[in-house]
């Protein structure tokens, strides 16, 4: 059995940025030496997400639309009243109110991406693009890429 | 290679209760020796959904409150209307309506999560807890555990 | 370690079918011979999504409610302004709107499904299938099956 893992860093640049890693994905796919098994996409922050689709700006802005409709940014979160909160208070961005992107990622309920490796190949389909969603704001962020197999 | 299962029982309390499992992932993954690989964290039930985010009570307030919006509880659903059911009749609960709890599972998901192991430590990131999210009522449980690797 | 990798094709009739195709992925694991693993079921298609949930018609109709309640399919979408769009336009398909789709597999954000395989079994609930959701209109498509483990 042959493993690979790597964290890559970076910093986002605004809410809703979909950061494309599907080359860091295709790389780490190709340094693991794997054939045939598995590569699993991570986000380890409570505010991101990991999707899979098409990278066209028009669906990007969509998707957007989409998201603070259903989720709207200013609406009133509890996770954002420090009046009341009393849990994680040493996290150091807790003065940002964020309420909008937890609600987001529990929406969208994807942490992780699976996708299949054959024969060296990444078994992404012909528009298939693995994006980093940032859905809080501007900060540093980690994707951590785990490839497994033989 | 190295492998372990385990299938963890408990009963929920209510609609929209958070159950935090990561302690229950943790020591599986302690438990089968596995250094490097990933842990699937599986729901078996059609009204549930696995889960990652932050413990934080407002937070899982304003969660319930965007599913109960999304998806309210108390919609009429096909699913329900026993006058028109023909499928499935022997599940003895079927004349409980939970037809919002099977929406709101379609809707996340997230039937299960998968967390890469690395030197014998699940890469959570430092906000992030592992949940399972009932979205139907007070019911008896499982999570299924299966850790992979070497 | 064992592995088995199927491609499934398969032609979808209808935006918002639910293709079951859990016989397929019980099949495989059948074929590939693995006791105790997991199957990963793939969509390699950027407009449809894996669902596990019940196969019980009301449902099924139910859920169609509620994704065209929250991504209306005659909506207005970027995606398909082709007096805006640059990017993808080698896409025969680009000429049938289908931004509402797009949106839909990125609320879903479900592009596979992984299930724990223990003594041989797949282990589903007792109301559990695996179901390939089409997001768009009928269309040639593929499923992607990958079991790994021992």
């Amino acid at each position: 059995m042959k493993m690979l893992f790597e964290n890559h860093s970076f910093s986002t640049t605004r809410c809703m940025e979909f950061r494309d890693v599907t080359d860091d994905v295709r790389s780490t796919v190709e340094r693991s030496g794997v054939s045939n098994g598995m590569a699993l996409v991570y986000s380890p922050h409570t505010t991101c997400a990991i999707v899979i689709n098409e990278k066209e700006s028009g669906f990007i802005r969509d998707f957007e639309t989409l998201v603070r409709r259903l989720v709207p940014q200013d609406a009133s979160y509890l996770h954002d009243d420090l009046t009341l909160r009393t849990e994680n208070l040493e996290d150091d961005d807790h003065d940002v109110p964020n309420g909008h992107a937890h609600c987001a990622q529990g929406l969208l309920a994807s942490a992780s991406q699976a996708i299949p490796i054959v024969d060296g190949t990444l078994q992404l389909g012909r528009w298939q693009r693995v994006f980093f969603l940032e859905l809080d704001r501007a900060r540093d962020r980690r994707v951590l890429i785990q490839v497994l197999g033989e």
